[in-house]
């Protein structure tokens, strides 16, 4: 191994004595944002980015005479933004930015535009206030018969004498327990609510909604596997996440200082999480008293007996916020128009938003903002 | 932006069309590791990794047929490895591994090899064993005037009603607070020395050691900047970590079950965090009963009256165990020798423990494996 480490060796060390100085991303004054990579034998250099917001967008790369290339976006709206590199038709992280979000197996860069404190780039990145503690929590589900893993926000007011209501935060398909707390940017968001107070301070449960997967990836005993968008289905559960949803409930509430009660506690997800969100509402009418749907993958069975009289009683309970959110491309959105329909032929009470885009995460932190508003004010 | 999208985006198109399936790293039955990128228009690459254990070491990557560039390492023995790749002169993150560690403001890979349950792999993995709960919790410093960010492991057992001995784990100089959890693999550690029994179940407080951060890069109002390595020097702080470290002390003793009480506290730390415990031990010389020196840079003032008072206290106090543990490699070998000296000079009673390499986390890991098996054994 010796002799091979010497002959690469000299070549990284050549290259390392012409390098220039690059810093990777610049974000300017009017919000444009520079991307540099040294790469002075590559043929091909691009940025792929959410910069439009809601679309992907690829801008290709120039080469200057120091082996730099560069670009430059337009000037972008306050936001977090997503981007990779493409060298030579090869996805990779700019090296130049060691800011990164992980979505299942993929890792992204990430950056903030934020022009003023009343925008979404300020709702987003961490301010001077006071800040909650995020923990990673194992708990026991009796239900699933496993130690499992979960999120816990706890806001700058906890002190261990108080005690505070609970949103309970659900991950999509492919998603875990980081989820909310990494792309969702949840302890920012919650942070900067509660110390403005736009939101009441509230603990925030994000547990891990795979019933085959102890804990993310890397994070339990099947060691640091890259997971398919598919393992999580094909091995079979002792139940699902809505059926085993009370272990966790049972766990926060006898492990943190929350108000056990039904008029502190809300639940919301999205996609999949959604749709475990519409089951929970079915499966414990009186539990929660705020539910929001986002991008839900809320599967109805009208005519159902069970499902008429489960929904039948969710609304005779008279919960306070029945709420769903999606984007108008979203990919679940006849889901969700049906669901509507069924709402209201039914006479059922619900808040809808709507809003642009699909099936992102730009979309769920403005639901989570949106959302996280309207909990537990007569508390 | 939407007509140079197009441009770059059927490029990405047709690289994609013609992919072959790769995964990287690959680990074999046999140790050996194979990593795999595919980059046809390449005209260079190598993967640098710490596959020697204690050198990096650069392996040339070979390019099949396919575009996809190769090589297979020897049989590594167990360890937790990091690397990157070089391409073209460029260092990447490998694209097939989403498993990363941040140091200061360099990403790297990781991977695990472990061939036995007794091995070092092993004991750095997560094992189905019970875990403990890590936390990152903001606490005030009225000693800096800041509020601050810990990492704080509370062991499984942990359960709010008994009470805990307590480990203060300190990093190196451009560490941060994450530090031990993430390079440190202080969680898996501490959950498989505790669930085999050969540590006693402890609280792990792991601070940030750099006065003039609040916390790590991007977890506080700075935004998301990259440090370079003399960033935390340059600006002042009203106080030096040894200064203001028993606002640590105070707050984790108010806010956890721990047992308040010298014999229930160890502190230990890397580089300048085995600086930070040097001056620990001698500023609070009946607080902590096991000091654990880890390649420490340990500066002495021989001579000057208070550093000798300082000294005489501290060891007329008989702590438990003052521990120091340095690599034959490390560039800081002569200052501990120099400690060592002064300390078997006057008679101090100490243990000494080196090993091969330098000023590496492959070290500062066994360290910590060694010294919290040493603590708390007649509580």
């Amino acid at each position: 191994m010796g002799c091979l480490a010497v002959v690469a060796g000299s070549f990284a060390q050549q290259a390392l004595g012409q390098r220039p100085k690059v810093k990777s991303p610049v974000i300017n004054d009017d919000g444009s944002v520079t991307f540099n990579l040294y790469a002075p034998a590559t043929q091909q250099v691009s940025v792929t980015g959410d910069f439009e917001e809601i679309h992907a967008v690829t801008l290709p790369m120039t080469k200057g005479a120091d082996g730099v290339w560069t670009v430059t976006t337009p000037p972008l709206n306050p936001e977090l933004y997503s981007y990779s590199l493409t060298v030579d038709g090869q996805r990779f992280i700019d090296p130049g930015n060691s800011y990164v979000n992980r979505d299942i197996s993929t890792l992204s860069n990430i950056f903030i535009v934020s022009k003023d404190t009343d925008d979404k780039g300020h709702l987003y990145q961490v301010n001077d206030v006071p800040h909650g503690t995020l923990s990673r929590v194992w708990y026991d589900s009796p239900t699933l018969g496993q130690q499992r893993r979960m999120t816990v926000y706890l806001p700058a007011a906890y002190d261990g004498t108080r005690r505070f209501p609970v949103l309970y935060l659900l991950h999509g398909h492919g998603g875990d327990e980081t989820a909310w707390g990494d792309l969702g940017r949840t302890s920012q968001i919650m942070d900067n609510l509660i110390a403005e107070g736009k939101a009441v301070p509230m603990i925030v449960v994000m547990p891990n909604g795979n019933p085959t997967c102890n804990a993310a990836p890397g994070w339990w005993h099947e060691g640091m596997y890259t997971p398919d968008g598919n393992a999580f289905n094909e091995r079979g559960a002792k139940a699902t996440m809505e059926e085993s949803f009370m272990d966790i409930v049972g766990f926060v509430d006898s492990h943190y200082q929350t108000i056990p009660e039904r008029e502190a506690r809300a639940v919301s997800g999205l996609s999949m999480g959604g749709g475990h969100t519409f089951g929970i509402s079915r499966l414990y009418p009186e539990t929660f008293d705020y539910y929001g749907l986002m991008s839900a993958a809320a599967r109805m069975k009208p005519g159902d007996a069970d499902f008429e009289g489960q929904m039948a009683r969710l609304f005779a309970s008279k919960p306070k916020l029945y709420w769903i959110a999606i984007g108008k491309e979203d990919f679940l959105m006849d889901m969700n128009n049906q669901l509507r329909s069924y709402l209201n032929a039914k006479g059922y009470p619900y808040e809808y938003y709507e809003n642009d885009g699909g099936h992102i995460w730009r979309n769920w932190r403005i639901y989570l903002t949106m959302f996280a508003q309207r909990l537990f004010r007569d508390l």
